[in-house]
C-alpha cells in the first residue's frame, strides 16, 4: 500500500507540534533553572501532561489505523486470500503502540511512585528505535526514491533515539534537549515532504522513482529542512527568552518575594544543618 | 543442518528464565539499596549462584551438542568425506563455551580473590558478542527468511552485549540492568519464534522463505515480542515491589531491629571516625 | 559536473589554514592554562574572530557557487529542460550554509548573551555531519575512483564531526582539540589530492577510474597525508611551545608582575569570601 | 602478491609477544597500585622501554619490507611498466610507519617534556585504526576466504583501537588494559592462522577459497583463538599474582623499609597540607 499524503502529513504534524512545544519549554526551563531552583514541580507536571498527550494521540492513531474503512479491523491473517492483511496499517499501529508505552511511562515515572529516573527517556528512545527499525525493514520493492526518502527519515529518527538514550545518563542537559527538539522538528517536516513527494496532494503521480537527480536533490532538501528546523528552534528560543525577561520585569516585585520565599524554604529543606538560612539570605 | 524446534526452544527457555530471574532480582536490589545499605553480601552470593547455574547449563549444552546421536562426538574433520563434520553442533558448542567462561568468571570475581570489579560484566559482554558474531557469519545459503530472523536475533544479542559492556563502567545502574533483562527476555522469546517459524512443532514445512510479506510481518512480530518482554518486566517489577513492601510491613519490627544492627555495624566499619555511631542511629 | 581542481584546492586551503591556525592556538592555550588561569578573555575573543572568519568565507563561498558564470544564479529548477539546474553548485552552497550557521553560532555563543556552553561545538559537529552526508549520497554514477576518494574524505570529515560532538561534553580537552586539528589538516590536504587526481592542474584526463591498483595506492596515500598532518601538527606545537617559553623569558619580569596582579584579582574574584590565603592553611 | 607464511608469522609473533608482556605487566601494576602508591616511576620507565622496542621493530619492519630482494627499494612508481611497484610492501611499510610514530610518542610522552597525558594511547589507537583501514581496503580480487580472514582480523584490530581510544579518557583502567592485551594476543595468533591457511608452511596450495564451509569453520576458529587468548591471559595474570605475593613474602622486610621510605617521600610530595600542613606550606 503506498504512502498517502494525509497520513504522512498528520504524523508529521504530531512530531512537529511536539518539537515546537519543546523548543519553547526547554529554553524556559534552562533560564528558570539558572535564575533559581524554583519550578521543578511545575516541570514535573508538564512532563505528566506531555505523556498524557502522547499516549492519547498514540491511542487515537492505533484506533484510526485499525478501523478506517480500508484498515484491517484487528484482523491479522486473512484465511480467504491466505495472506497477511494490510501490513502497513499494522506497521503503524506497532509504532504507535510504543509511543503509547512511552507516554504511559512518562506519566508513571513522574508520579509519586518513585521509579528510577531515566526510565521515561529510555522508553522514548526505545519507541524511536522501533520506529526507525520498522522503517528500515519495510518492503520498498525496488522503489529507489521511496527507500531513499525513508532512509533519510530513519537517520533523523535514530539521531533522536541516540540523543534520548544519552539523556538517560546525562539528564537535563540543555544541549541534548535542544538536539532532540531539532530532530523532532526535522522528522515532522520531513514526513510532510515524503507525503508530498510520493503522493502529491494536488493530485498526479509521485516523482520519478528512477531519476537519480531526484535522489541527489532530496538529500540536499533534507539538509535544508534541518536548517529550517534550526531556524525555528532559534526563533522560539529567542522569543521564550524575551518573554521570560519581560515577565520578570513586569512581575519583578512579586517574583522577588516569591523567590525569597522559595529560597528560604529551599534552604531550610536542603541544608542538613550545614548552612544557616540567615547566612544564605545575607549572601544574596 | 536446519534449525530444530526443540533445540531453539530449549535455548530460548534458558535465556527467558534468566530474564525472568533478573526481572525479580534487580528491582528488589534497587529497592533494598534505596532503603538501606544492607544485603550487599546476599547479592554477592546471588551472583555466585547465577554464575554456577550459567556454567552448569553451558557445560550440559556443550555435552549435549557433542554427544547426541547426530552430533560430531568431538570429531572436527572427517577424513572419509574430506569435509568438516556438523559445523552447526560445533557452532553452538563454541557459543556455550563462552557462556561457560562467563559463568566461571562470575563465580571467581565474587569470590574472596579480589579481582578487579567489572570482569564479570566484560565476560558476559564477550559471550554475547561472540554469539552475535557467530549468528552473523552463519551459512544461510540463500534462505532469506532464515537470515532475516537471525539478523533480528543478532540485534537483540548485540543490544544486550553493548549494555553489558556499559555496565563495566557504570556498575549497578538500574536502567542498564533493566535494559539487559529486557534484551534477555526478547532473545528468549524470539528463539521460540525462530524455532516455530523454521520448523513448526506441529509438523509440516517452515514458512515460505521467498514471500517478502513474511519478512515484513516477522519484523513487526519482533517488535511485539519486545512489547511483551516489557510487559513481563513491568509486571514482575510491580510484583516484587508489592512483595517487598508487604514483607516489610509484616516483619516491620524485626526489620527495624535487624536494620539497626546492620546500620550500627556498618557505621562502625565505614565511618573512619568522621561519623559517630550514636548520632546515625538517632537520625533514623 | 566533474570536480574542478581550482574549487577543490580552494576548499582544501580553507580547511588547511583553519587546521594550521588551531595547531598553533590550542598548544598555546594549553600551556597558558597550565601556567595560570589568565587569558580566558583573549581566547573568548579568538573564538569570536574565528567564527567571523568562518562565516565570512562561507558567505563568500555561497555567493561564488551561485554567481559564477556556470552557476545556477539561485535558480533551482529549470522549467525549460524540465530538470534540476547544477545540483553540484547547490550541493556546495548547502555545505557552506551550515558552516555559515556554525560561524554565527561561534560568534553568538561567546557574546555576552550567555548561551549554554557547547552550542558552538554542536553546530560545528552538525556542519561536518551534513558535509559528510552530502558527500556520501552524491551521484558518482559508476566512477569507482571518484567514490573511493570521497568516501575516504567522508571518513576524515566524520572523524572530525565525532570529535567535535565529544567536545560538547568534554570541553577544552587538549587531546580532542589536537585530534580535531589533525582531522582538519587531513581534510584540507586530501581535498588538494582529490582535485589533482580527478582533474590534474597540468591538464590531461584524470587517473584511470577502473584500475584497482589506483584505489589501493590512494588508500595508502590517505594514510601518508595523515602522517604529514601529524608532522605539521607536531612541528607547530613544538614551535609554539618554544616561542611561548622564549617570550616568557624575555618579558619575564613584566609577566610576573602581570601574573601576580591577575592571580590576586582572580583569587579575590573566585573566592567568594571562602578562601583567604591565611584561613585556607588554618582550615586544614 | 599473496600473503607469505613467514611474513604473517613474524608480524603475528610481534603482536603476540607484546600481548604476553602486557599480560604480565598490567596485573603486576594493578596489584602494586592497590598495595601502595609506589613504583609509578618504574612504570614510566617501562613505557619508555616499550615505546623504544615498538619503534625499533617498526623501523626494522620498514627496512625489511623495502629492501628484501623482491621489495620496491623505495621506488613507488615504475615508469617502465607504467604501474605501481609492489603495493603490498608499501602497504606494510605504511602500517609500520604508524607504529613507529606510536613508539616515538610513547617515549616522548613519558619524558620530562610534560606532554598532555593520553597522547601515547591516542597514537596507538591511530596506528591500529590505520592498520585496520588498510586491511579493509586491500585488493582481495574475488578471493572470498582471503577477504573473510582479513575482515575477522580487522575486527580484532578495531576492537583494540577502540579500547586504546577509550583509554585516552579512562587512563589506567585495568579492565581496558586487560581487553587491549587480549585483542593483541588474538591479533597475533590470528596472523599465524592467516599465514597457515593462505600459504601453508608445509607446502601445497592454500585452502579452497570457494568452499563456504571453510568460511564457517574459520569464523568459529577465530572464536577459539580468542578463548585461547583469554586462557593465556588468565594463566599469566595468576602467575604474576602468585609471583608478586611470594616476592613480597620473601623480601617482606626489605619491602616494608623501602615502602616506608617511598611513602614518606610520596606523602611529603603529594600531601597538600592534608598530612603535615607545616611542611607543605614551607615547600611553596
Amino acid at each position: 500500500m503506498p504512502t498517502t499524503f494525509l497520513g504522512s502529513a498528520l504524523r508529521g504534524t504530531f512530531f512537529f507540534i511536539f518539537g515546537l512545544w519543546w523548543s519553547v519549554r526547554y529554553p524556559l526551563k534552562y533560564l528558570r533553572r539558572k535564575d533559581n531552583a524554583e519550578s521543578q514541580h511545575s516541570f514535573g507536571r508538564a512532563e505528566i501532561f506531555e505523556g498524557a498527550v502522547k499516549a492519547f494521540f498514540a491511542l487515537i492513531g492505533i484506533l484510526v489505523e485499525q478501523f478506517v474503512p480500508t484498515g484491517p479491523h484487528l484482523q491479522l491473517y486473512s484465511p480467504k486470500t491466505q495472506s497477511w492483511t494490510d501490513l502497513t496499517h499494522w506497521h503503524y499501529s506497532t509504532v504507535y503502540l510504543f509511543f503509547l508505552l512511552s507516554g504511559i511511562m512518562d506519566m508513571v515515572s513522574h508520579s509519586p511512585l518513585k521509579l528510577p529516573p531515566g526510565l521515561d527517556r529510555l522508553s522514548l528512545s526505545v519507541a524511536l528505535f522501533i520506529e526507525g527499525l520498522l522503517f528500515c525493514f519495510r518492503d520498498y520493492s525496488n522503489a529507489a526514491l521511496d527507500q531513499h526518502l525513508h532512509s533519510l527519515l530513519a537517520m533523523a529518527i535514530f539521531a533522536g533515539a541516540l540523543c534520548a538514550l544519552l539523556e538517560v545518563f546525562l539528564r537535563d542537559h540543555i544541549i541534548l534537549e535542544t538536539f532532540r527538539t531539532s530532530s523532532f522538528l526535522l522528522q515532522g517536516s520531513w514526513l510532510w515532504q515524503i507525503g508530498s513527494v510520493l503522493s502529491p496532494p494536488w493530485g498526479g503521480p509521485g516523482w520519478d522513482q528512477t531519476d537519480h537527480s531526484n535522489l541527489t536533490f532530496l538529500t540536499m532538501c533534507f539538509c535544508w529542512h534541518y536548517a529550517g528546523a534550526l531556524a525555528v528552534l532559534a526563533a522560539n528560543s529567542a522569543a521564550s527568552r524575551c518573554c521570560n525577561e519581560s515577565c520578570q520585569l513586569k512581575f519583578g516585585d512579586i517574583d522577588v518575594e516569591l523567590d525569597c520565599g522559595l529560597c528560604l524554604r529551599g534552604a531550610k529543606r536542603s541544608s542538613g544543618g550545614a548552612l544557616l538560612p540567615e547566612s544564605s539570605s545575607d549572601d544574596k
